[in-house]
């Protein structure tokens, strides 16, 4: 039986930058009944927030959201009059180096965030209150990340339907190498391949080459800035992609379709607000799914 | 203006194997009005396309498709009644070694075809009369192939919903491993070093990673037979991915996305029936849409 929080008023969210994701995060909130403020540099964006019922101001408090460019990060606050007790998280696809920028500006009121959601496109006019639904958020408990201020940030993201998956910020840069930055280079590699086999190859490109290339797409200075932001690990994911296609093919094959196939399964479990159980739960490969009064309750693979 | 093709009987068409390829091309036939026989070993494949339409019986003529597995492919029509004048094509992922085997067998009655279409699924149960619709057909003119049993495989091809690519079997075999082969290993090689990276990757993985994996989910044997069927082609193209991924990433990431993202438009065209020049259709990335009297009319890319 779960125990609910006991009614506390949540604290308000502030976003910064109203684009594919903070739009649509500031709209996921703003359905769940939380209070959302936000502020974004290009007038549209801002007026298409306030449509969604998002108060337009520089005025920013309680949960603050770094929702811009990984370039444009460490500056995202300046000239934005930010409550000095609120606390701060980011949308970022990389954790250590912001750590290291905003992070350090910050100590204890700032903690890491990335959800894995997102598509190729970009903008306020591709916001979606249903992006986050269902999507895995990791969110940073470095050794000193300050516990209350994580949960604050927890609770914005499973408002928004997210689950939240515990990490510190190498775990989750190694862990994004592997999934994301890695994904985005083979991508590249496979079309630019084909471009030079041609264009009779390209005219009988079909399922698996679209797959295989769809984040080829994407905006380059984006990809860029990502893979150039997690060079060390990213180049260290893709040696182990490059040591598995030195493998007999049919062990490769094999083994590539034993890990895409795996199911499991999800065990719903409770876990004490604490540091290290919280990180265990990640390590795992499980979520956090809800904030009760003495624990979180989450999942963890198996039966 | 066309010149329609002079009203004459198209032949009939016999379909060896009614899995998910040759059931889904039986019954787009049958729905486009093409007299259609088929047999498969397996009574409950015989049965689902009898109830689409298809005469189930093992003696066949007019044009026969070969819609087995490769490893099959051979011993194909060992125990049918075929019509010895009967035109023989296949639906094979690889056109080199099947052009060895049964080509070398029926001499100039075989023309050797691939249909880039088929999903994941695979019998019976995944037919689907419009699986072919809009699909590119790979279909093989070698020095010795006789140019009006070729139009009559095409006639099959463009009847299916289909457009067809003319090319030699190596051509075709140098083609698939860059767009389709390959990509099967580097989905493979994601999938298996994301397993070592650890159950918090594999939590963490999202859109990039899943329709960077989507054909590592394809049954092993089937991708084993396709890759080693193809061995050299694939070798090299696989060789050419990996010097991509040697480049500076902002110059790699740019390229891909350069492939990815061109398009170069459509063209309409009309072709003499003349192996060169339909061969020539193939190379520049175009292909034939539909047959007329004394050519074919089709599209290159343009404006």
């Amino acid at each position: 039986m779960s125990l609910p929080v006991p009614t506390m008023p949540k604290p308000p969210v502030g976003v910064v930058g109203l684009g594919q994701l903070g739009g649509s995060l500031a709209a996921a909130l703003v359905a769940a009944g939380r209070e959302v403020s936000g502020w974004d540099v290009d007038p549209a964006a801002r007026e298409a927030a306030a449509a969604r019922g998002v108060r337009v101001t520089q005025e920013l408090g309680g949960v603050v959201v770094l929702a811009v460019p990984l370039p444009a990060m460490a500056g995202a606050l300046d000239g934005l009059d930010v409550d000095p007790d609120a606390t701060v998280t980011d949308l970022g696809s990389v954790k250590v180096p912001v750590l290291a920028s905003v992070g350090a500006a910050l100590g204890g009121r700032f903690v890491g965030g990335h959800p894995m959601a997102g598509t190729e496109r970009s903008g306020h006019g591709a916001t979606d209150p249903g992006l986050f639904r269902g999507a895995r958020w990791a969110l940073c408990l470095e050794p000193g990340t300050d516990l209350r201020r994580w949960l604050r940030a927890a609770e914005v993201a499973l408002d928004a339907g997210a689950e939240v998956v515990p990490v510190t910020a190498t775990e989750h840069d190694d862990a994004v190498a592997a999934i994301s930055h890695v994904p985005h280079l083979l991508a590249a590699a496979l079309a630019a391949a084909a471009g030079e086999a041609g264009p009779l190859a390209l005219a009988l490109a079909a399922g698996s080459f679209r797959d295989g290339t769809r984040v080829a797409g994407s905006d380059p200075a984006f990809v860029i800035a990502m893979v150039e932001g997690n060079a060390g690990p990213t180049a260290a994911a893709l040696a182990r992609v490059r040591a598995q296609l030195d493998r007999p093919w049919p062990d490769l094959v094999a083994a590539g379709h034993a890990v895409r196939t795996a199911d499991p399964g999800r065990r719903v479990v409770r876990v004490p607000l604490d540091r290290a159980a919280l990180l265990a739960l990640g390590r795992t490969g499980g979520a956090v799914t809800q904030r009760l009064a003495a624990f979180v309750e989450g999942w963890v693979p198996g039966r």
